[in-house]
């Protein structure tokens, strides 16, 4: 069975120029004396004076040359990689932009992707600021690419997050044309959370629960919403193993089973329970690093519907800072992708066929993906 | 073995009284033409035009009179409870104040268990608006008190969390005293957090997600600041299984390992994870709802240091419309005491020695009950 990693970024060239173009967050330069290129994709990496993150990190060829993903690919024995845009994907864009810069970089992911026929697929990208006409016309129109297999989404939606009923038009394409979401976090939790002392832990906070609770929270509005029992087809891949619904989920429905106001305008009789939806319309990745959150995730959506991810690209494993030296030589297999092969051999030891599923099969059932013959 | 419920509230009379005396929250009165008082405890909660959750939510003397408390532990089966102040506790006092109140509230609390003895403990609460040396003071002198076992806190500490170095004398003098910690959320996370739909899901999202992520970011601020390595022998119960720290903390972990800037601050080599933590200083109760996240609490924590909370008093029982009737009756067995009992008993089906630590024993070792021969 083929090894597919479902969760690993590019930023194809012309988003690179589009972001070298742009002084506000998210954009790319350098900061003299040092002449190296930095990514500043989060409003709070922007600026000098915060003394743990410098700003922003450094972007080099593994962000946009595709020749570096092979190369990390085969020191990685992954056969497959289904690449998507990074964060914020095309979220900021001026509505009238949109809809062509996303048909643009669309079309470069897949160009990318034919360039390694068998080894590359992709989710593509959502021009969310335009209309929902141009919206629902990308989507019918990646459903034609070949290797376009889903698409990548924020939480935030249209901005207003993924509770809100001007998505329905652009769930409905989702469904119709079966193409899967992939959700991913990027804005994390409010700073004020993380407290005073936040910027002495480094990223830590932000990416250790900001991330896995946004998810979490953007699927629960989805849930109370109803979106779910509208869209009984949508299929949605969640990074982080699900953040924390795994765990929660049980809390989850003892909240809506004892709230009053909500037990009436759902109709509980009728509504679809966070379980159904972790059975049956959500896929988690197995990127939770541990065989005790590993296991709560297969308890819940089952070894059928986890995947796998190297972790590439979605900044664990980053060198964020320029004043500290990596932590391992560049040309070391990442750590962080080895902990993950083990957490999932570990945690399936003696049954080989579900660790295969989630290192490849599952991904492969899901998306469509072609192999090609040996 | 004796069945402990350590998750349970009062507002002994003196707190009632102050409660009604304020016009601010907190504060209890009836909104005419409703003449029952009702209780509002969160800032977003005080709004007439909030549709979702009226205002409040009623209080009758099952939040005051200490009979209504042995009634529902005979319903229950429930053979001891270690009761505390509900939230917000005394973090709102003016610092002069917080002193004299906190002596009384406490004495009051001690009372009340020597009402029954041999069937009610207690936490006790802190004056933590008060000078550090009055709040220390509170500490020894509730050391001596027959039936406090413990203090309860919310995640503010002093008011800058719980990884405010000013803490430090705090942990000390609990260290010292051996008073275990209740840590439980009433901050939640701030309301943008939840979307611009939140109201329709009544108080869905505050609890099921808002609670359980604001007691994960306070133990993983201590642990970042390095409380745990300080104090290690000071031991904390997490409300709610633990917020989300079993299914997270191996992501935690790897976001430790990763950051350039934390390796450098906390000499890694030294460290204790948050594995050590939840191996040897936290405890958890089993309030999460399902056996898949009381598992992942068991194989984190260990099943010698989960307890049993009947959840009465943390609201996710109550009735908190009046537009609405209550979903059962008062004088019948709460559904969500019934489903913690069962989540229990299925977890650990065959394994009774488990089961009743969990039940009760582990309560009684940790917090020194004195038990009554029968």
């Amino acid at each position: 069975m083929p090894v597919v990693d479902i969760h690993t970024h590019v930023y194809p060239p012309s988003f690179m120029d589009l972001l070298r173009s742009r002084s506000a967050v998210p954009y790319i330069r350098s900061f003299p004396p040092d002449t190296s290129p930095r990514l500043i994709i989060l409003p709070g990496e922007d600026s000098p004076s915060n003394p743990s993150t410098a700003r922003g990190r450094p972007i080099g060829p593994e962000f946009y040359d595709i020749s570096k993903k092979i190369e990390f690919m085969g020191k990685h024995r992954i056969d497959i990689s289904v690449i998507s845009l990074a964060n914020p994907w095309l979220d900021f864009l001026p509505a009238d932009d949109a809809g062509p810069i996303a048909q643009r970089v669309n079309e470069e992911i897949n160009e990318l992707c034919d360039q390694y026929p068998g080894r590359l697929f992709a989710f593509g990208a959502l021009p969310v600021s335009a209309s929902r006409e141009v919206i629902v016309m990308e989507i019918a129109r990646l459903s034609e690419k070949k290797y376009i297999k889903g698409v990548v989404m924020g939480s935030s939606g249209l901005g207003r997050g993924l509770d809100d009923p001007a998505l329905d038009p652009i769930y409905e394409a989702l469904q119709e044309h079966q193409l899967t979401v992939f959700l991913h976090p990027h804005y994390g939790l409010p700073k004020e959370v993380f407290g005073p002392r936040a910027s002495d832990y480094g990223h830590v906070l932000a990416l250790a629960l900001g991330f896995p609770l946004e998810t979490t929270v953007a699927v629960t509005r989805m849930l109370l919403s109803g979106v779910w029992d509208r869209f009984r087809a949508l299929s949605v891949l969640l990074a982080h193993s699900g953040g924390t619904l795994p765990f929660l989920a049980g809390r989850i429905e003892s909240c809506v089973h004892h709230d009053n106001h909500l037990l009436d305008e759902l109709k509980q009789g009728e509504r679809r329970s966070i379980w159904d939806i972790l059975k049956n319309n959500i896929y988690l990745d197995a990127v939770i690093y541990s065989q005790i959150g590993l296991k709560a995730a297969v308890d819940a959506s089952g070894s059928n519907r986890i995947m796998f991810v190297s972790s590439n690209g979605n900044f664990l494993a980053g060198t964020d800072h320029p004043f500290f030296p990596p932590l391992e030589s560049k040309d070391d297999e990442w750590p962080s992708v080895q902990a993950n092969f083990n957490a999932i051999k570990d945690a399936f030891d003696g049954n080989k066929e579900a660790a295969d599923s989630i290192l490849g099969g599952n991904a492969i059932r899901l998306l469509k993906l072609e192999l090609r013959a040996e």
